[in-house]
């Protein structure tokens, strides 16, 4: 954790990816992030990955930092609780986060009633108010039609691992709420603050030029396999069977992939022949199947280890294609030799390598990264010295079941 | 554009997605974005899509709402020029941000010589100073190794189109410049922020889950096709050949659907057969062939438009597939319909549809979308206004080719 934005506090009403991860950004960066959630956990509090005994992987990974109370708010007094928190009149407070139905007792319209200057940022599905999720948003804008190499007629489009739209609405997500802080801050005014998991989606595919192309140019895309579109980049098997992408982006990047591979004379005949010119990277991606032939033969020649060396060597832009398992068994990026990672003890899980946000701040110090709450761990703390309730107020609470602990 | 962050004044010198999109953001969100380019342009100005006469789609795209400047910064001269417009001691400004070689001039420790509290925010490739692209740090991940259905033996990892990280990066540059910001507001101070691309898609892979499903279960992902990994959700062909995307994550969602497709009985029985429980998301995935199976029928007899209706009005959460073409030409929500698009004129390029920020702050008007500078389009207001120059001064500056304006 980074301690940047303390004296700030977020409530957070949440499930899934997005929202939970906008949370854990600015719990990353300092914040007090309160994440609230039923009495035994929420609908996404057993989501697979699961350990053996069912804790989630998932849910640990995905609340890092934050503070965790547990609230039957389907009861009126667990919503007046709620409420309070959101609503509280502290400095630094009057920020809630949801991607809740917002809807009576969680409505703007009813918290800024407690407080005028609330910020309350909204994650929705789609702006007709419909459900989504990062697949079916992910088809709607057309990356699964241009994934892989349509070799079975283009009919069969491929589904994205990654949950792309959601990790970049999280980001968002932090970036709104401190937004609206800075206003506020400078002009006394909260908001409402909106987005939809759809128009994240849309907004990208206009930022990287796919509807311009398709508007002024009239060409849809094509799936074109592990090529980059209009520049030179592929990927190689090694002598022994390891894979590399190499990208040839940048004139130097190029340069380098022809100095090192010696194809100089090849490809030169091969622009002659093709009337292309290779210094120029859309020619590049015109010559890219015969480009792909004439470097793979470098490749076959060599086990991983040596066009490692060599393509380090030669200043080539490339990268080694690990499975997860690889990635964390073998690579010294995901380990603690990385300043990004910490191995961390998660209570009822056990130990494991946690990131802190890869942003570095270099003007704090970099403090231990925060694991995730138990559900309910701080719920007694959060009554008593966010909420100033006295014990008695708040041995109430938990003989009711307005609130539970961890276990 | 909504001006939530008027005040504020970037510098960026950048080039390819993450950084651009970074200062995008913040032009979005009501900043004065300045990005300089060398006279007739960066290593990214005419990258693919094109137009026609070879207008970059790509570039104009990534820059929409900066102001333009156009520096020859190889020239003594021209490196002062930027170094007074970063330096600027104007309240506001002192923000840097790039992706470009952070070393002599345009280091941060020269650079912080002329504005103490200088805020430097420098995007680098990975944690040892290697370059990287968004393709080379998501092989490296294992993304790839996932994508598909790994049926040719998993030997044949898939790229994605989508370059997640770069996109991903560029909202966390917004988030990174903007925390900076506070922190100088609060105590005065500036400072060096670093982000590498390997570390953005490493920290991801953390929070995601997958390194702790590695280290504490010690499972490998698989390539599961358009499977939901660890609860339900697949892909239909309707009977007329379109395909949707179909989700059952939640509980109502998972009721929706069996309810729709009048498949209860159906699925009581593989319950049975299979020894699982549907009401728990773990075995919808550990069943989900078999359920795939039970529910294409009821696709089978309808068109989409039927299926659409239907699924609809049972509150199915679902996507329909389709290609960029589709989305732009015939999607209300990829149109002027939808509040997040504007059509715009680009001079040299014709009208399209741009984005504006998907978060809408509702504190502050929704002010027309900006298109993107002409290169160097800004060098005179620039000079004359945010430097202050005299017409003599600027006059000499154009005649001796240290800047450009644009054709």
């Amino acid at each position: 954790m980074q301690n940047l934005l303390s004296g700030m506090r977020i409530i957070e009403g949440s499930a899934f990816v997005a929202a939970p991860s906008g949370g854990m950004t600015l719990a990353q960066l300092g914040a007090d992030v309160i994440r609230f959630d039923p009495i035994g956990g929420g609908i996404d509090y057993r989501r697979w990955p699961i350990t053996a005994d069912g804790k989630s992987l998932y849910w640990h990974s995905l609340n890092k930092g934050k503070r965790s109370i547990a609230v039957d708010f389907r009861k009126p007094e667990g919503q007046e609780l709620l409420t309070r928190l959101i609503a509280s009149p502290d400095d630094g407070a009057g920020h809630f986060l949801t991607n809740f139905p917002a809807k009576g007792w969680m409505s703007y319209e009813q918290l800024r009633e407690q407080r005028n200057d609330l910020i309350y940022l909204n994650l929705v599905g789609d702006r007709h108010g419909r459900s989504a999720l990062d697949y079916t948003v992910n088809c709607k804008v057309g990356f699964p039609s241009i994934t892989g190499t349509g070799e079975n007629g283009g009919s069969q489009p491929l589904n994205n691992p990654l949950p792309a739209w959601d990790v970049i609405t999280g980001q968002q997500i932090a970036l709104g709420l401190l937004a609206a802080e800075r206003h506020r801050t400078k002009t006394g005014q909260g908001q409402l603050v909106k987005v939809s998991l759809a128009d994240v989606a849309l907004a990208t595919l206009g930022n990287l030029g796919f509807i311009a192309e398709m508007m002024i140019n009239g060409t849809d895309r094509e799936a074109i396999g592990n090529h980059i579109y209009g520049t030179y980049g592929h990927d190689f098997v090694c002598q022994d069977g390891e894979r590399v992408m190499v990208v040839g982006v940048s004139p130097n990047q190029w340069r380098a992939i022809v100095e090192v591979t010696g194809t100089s004379r090849l490809l030169g005949e091969l622009e002659q022949r093709l009337g292309l010119d290779f210094h120029y990277e859309g020619d590049r991606y015109r010559g890219r199947d015969e480009i792909t032939e004439i470097l793979q033969p470098w490749f076959d020649r060599r086990p991983f280890s040596r066009v490692a060396a060599e393509l380090d060597n030669a200043g080539v832009c490339w990268g080694k294609y690990q499975s997860i398992r690889e990635t964390v068994e073998t690579d010294m990026d995901c380990s603690e030799d990385n300043p990004l990672f910490q191995r961390v003890h998660q209570p009822g899980i056990g130990e494991y390598l946690m990131p802190d946000h890869p942003l570095r701040f270099t003007a704090v110090e970099r403090e231990a990264v925060g694991r995730a709450p138990m559900l309910g761990e701080h719920t007694e703390q959060i009554l008593a010295d966010t909420l100033g309730l006295s014990d008695a107020e708040i041995g109430q609470l938990f003989d009711r079941k307005i609130v539970a602990a961890a276990n």
